[in-house]
């Protein structure tokens, strides 16, 4: 652990980075703009996959798997959508390698295996699966289709930051289909809300939940649904959208159904995903200048015990004492990592889990073992207490769920303290620079002032949320009548 | 349920296709040789996957991702691996689409957005994770890494069969580095044993392991471990492989550690994977005429049950009675099914489960009702029971052991009854036409007469098994010594 973090207040874009490193969760690859997700860091997402993929099968969705690439002309069905992705793509042309003639042990695109159709490397699958959908829906009894996806996505990017903007990322996108469009709206927000209770529950991440402008839009939705978290440099993260589409992708694939009463209709749709990018959110939510933090839910492991013995004497006493807590902490779910390797110090262990984030470690020497206690360090406060024996199991369980609650807390707080009411322009440029955060604000609801606020500040709306600044008011650049304030912030 | 099966005697190929088809597991997508895994598929899959990545923890793997492109100046590197996989390569040649001047709404490659190096995606990872490992292995310390990844593969296919060959395909693949060669090698076996326990415990598939000769072998590999059944036409499949990679890759990769002495030296590899090729042999190992067949292990439903009513009131009391035992099967993690569908008749029901391969079915109507009894159905041996209600759940989770193994037993006295040893070449055509399966036979160790063999008869050698003709004799065609038997056979 002799590497060095950067600290937030220095250099926030440096800490990030070095927080990963040093926690050993992913690096980048040889290959532009892709990552390698190592054991630790996947570790972190599996845990998040495993109560996502609970969440929706507890919800009526099953999982399926459509193909990785689209051929073009179903990609272009969408035009929206087309457009929307179509300067990204990452695209196959060619089905063969050769040898190359001129140079020994070297490989050559066959130009003879060149493909009829070129195929992209799927950005989203909105076309690869309504073009799927059109052949399972006939009439009302085929509906609704409730199907996620966990899948690899490819949108290339020219300047990528790991987990927050890779050209290759892992995700999960739901697609579902319904006969009604209020059906396909509640299925958009149920899954919204599914979101924002996994954010808030697991990743203790605090989110304002509500809807786009028109131009934040998914390309092809008519309505996008989506979760916003601070990061601690007051910027936002879009955690997780939920998108209504309306008939759009229907009518694009000419996927109708025979209601009830023997009527045609177009089907409805939605879709909505969730990315590694959440690994991004989880680390700038709650990490500070001595490494990772992790909430307890999505910990890959609850307790770390660090011996301290001269004797191998005193090693096999404290193996005894700690048999039965761990144990017991084991069965109640918890991982608990017993460290006695023997090349590493103590204090070295000590920073080692302190930048993995562990949230609880416990350290027991010859004393404790005379007094019958151990050292219980919590990774969140840094706060170290001694504890007895008798009982540990149980104050350890309280105290993961302590920790669990108190990073939400310590993250809705800041959050809260760095929201604030702009009634002027001048003054919403001026906090902006001078504060960060996020600004409610009255907007006149178009595009165009949207882009104003864009150009001179870089500010964009993060959402226009359902449970905050409901008031009217007046477009703080027009003037124009505004129904309710909207998050403008800075964002990832 | 109107939808015919061919019988296995008259058309197998059609009836593997039309089992895929009534049990609704996959289908073909638009995308050449690319195939849409449905709900049910899915489910299938994802039962194997769970035990599998239980497995390799339990063996001490660890999860990770890997890019999904490889650099062909990465993808060349080890001679051999590039040369048997270049030929079947998707080839990322550009990074953009855009509208086409010519054709309003169309879009067309970005001739300007040429890749300066194409990407190659991947067929299997061990150019990229070689070329990452290359930074994480410096010393001894760094060794052993024990590392698995699920992921997509593509390798362009031009015959295309559901699950059994497909352009693209999911999978999982171990890669590892060790400090030495037995360990390497040991790595190997352990993770051709843990395929084979899989195999024979959950899929109630036996499997013959052994080694594959040398023109088998995985491409870049020393050794290669592998496992292999027979279909009920007495075809093989290979079920999964191990490779033992040697110094291959460090060598094309220069990965080198420090020993505990100082001294340099290469490291060694593994790598293994199976794949959803798995689904296509556990369809073809215990279906029938009638439908898909499933070993209770990996069953999405154990239990459907069917109520057989006129009135609601009747539906009411069958609720109540079937909710103890029901409740129960559950507790004990039975996926249990009651399907009150009022669209859908009892013997359409019947069919439907019969046709998904549900191990039990339960019938429930008024007589049994009076009776406090109920029909209980197995799909395996289609013998059907009056059981009374007290004490139905204890019936049916003796039912579900008694599938499982009812269903190895009958797979293995199969597959035994289709093996027969030859001793001369003569012999061995002869039967391999009349009968099929698997033959014992001599073979001098050369890939001159393995490929005479294959071309004459399209046989191929399946593995030099570890428990089966170990005996030495003379090679069926050349008359050369022959130190064991090999196992011929067509295979999938």
């Amino acid at each position: 652990m002799a590497q060095k973090i950067s600290k937030r207040s220095e250099d926030y874009s440096q800490w990030y980075n070095d927080i990963i490193k040093i926690a050993d969760l992913a690096e980048h690859s040889d290959v532009r703009g892709c990552m390698v997700i190592k054991p630790y860091g996947f570790a972190i997402w599996e845990k998040m996959k495993d109560i996502l993929d609970k969440k929706f099968k507890e919800t009526g969705h099953s999982n399926a798997y459509f193909p990785l690439f689209i051929p073009k002309s179903l990609f272009e069905a969408e035009e929206k959508n087309a457009e929307g992705f179509a300067k990204e793509c990452a695209v196959v042309t060619h089905y063969r390698l050769k040898s190359d003639p001129n140079n020994k042990g070297k490989l050559i695109v066959d130009p003879e295996a060149k493909l009829t159709e070129e195929l992209v490397v799927r950005p989203t699958s909105e076309a690869i699966i309504w073009n799927t959908y059109k052949k399972w829906v006939q009439s009302y009894r085929d509906l609704p289709i409730l199907i996620n996806q966990w899948a690899n996505v490819v949108r290339w990017e020219m300047r990528t930051r790991l987990f927050l903007r890779t050209s290759e990322f892992l995700w999960q996108e739901g697609h579902t289909a319904h006969a009604t469009k209020p059906e396909a709206i509640a299925e958009a927000e149920q899954m919204n809300n599914v979101y924002a209770d996994f954010a808030e529950k697991y990743m203790a991440m605090p989110v304002i939940r509500g809807v786009k402008s028109e131009s934040e839009r998914f390309a092809g939705a008519d309505e996008t649904y989506c979760i916003e978290a601070m990061m601690q440099d007051g910027k936002a993260l879009q955690a997780g959208t939920s998108h209504f589409l309306g008939q759009n992708f229907a009518k694009a694939f000419d996927v109708k159904y025979a209601t009830k009463d023997g009527k045609e209709e177009y089907v409805w749709a939605t879709s909505w995903g969730v990315s590694t990018r959440l690994m991004g959110a989880l680390i700038m939510t709650h990490s500070d200048d001595l490494g990772l933090v992790l909430p307890p839910a999505l910990a890959p492991i609850h307790v770390a015990i660090v011996p301290i013995y001269k004797t191998e004497e005193q090693l096999t006493q404290i193996k005894t004492k700690i048999k039965d807590f761990s144990n017991t902490l084991k069965q109640a779910g918890f991982t608990v990592k017993f460290d006695d390797d023997d090349q590493k110090r103590p204090g070295w262990k000590f920073a080692e889990y302190e930048a993995k984030g562990v949230p609880v470690r416990i350290a027991i020497g010859p004393r404790d073992l005379e007094n019958n206690q151990a050292e219980v360090a919590r990774r969140d406060t840094q706060e170290k207490q001694t504890i007895a024996l008798d009982g540990i199991a149980d104050y350890i369980k309280k105290l993961l769920d302590d920790i669990q609650s108190n990073l939400y807390q310590k993250a809705l707080k800041f959050r809260d303290n760095n929201i604030q009411k702009v009634e002027t322009y001048d003054e919403f440029k001026e906090k902006l620079k001078k504060d960060g955060g996020f600004f409610l604000a009255h907007w006149d609801g178009t595009a165009e002032t949207e882009e104003l606020i864009q150009q001179e500040t870089k500010a964009t709306i993060r959402c226009l949320p359902f449970n905050l600044g409901q008031e009217a008011g007046k477009c703080m650049v027009t003037g124009k009548p505004s129904k309710q304030r909207v998050i403008f912030a800075k964002a990832y």
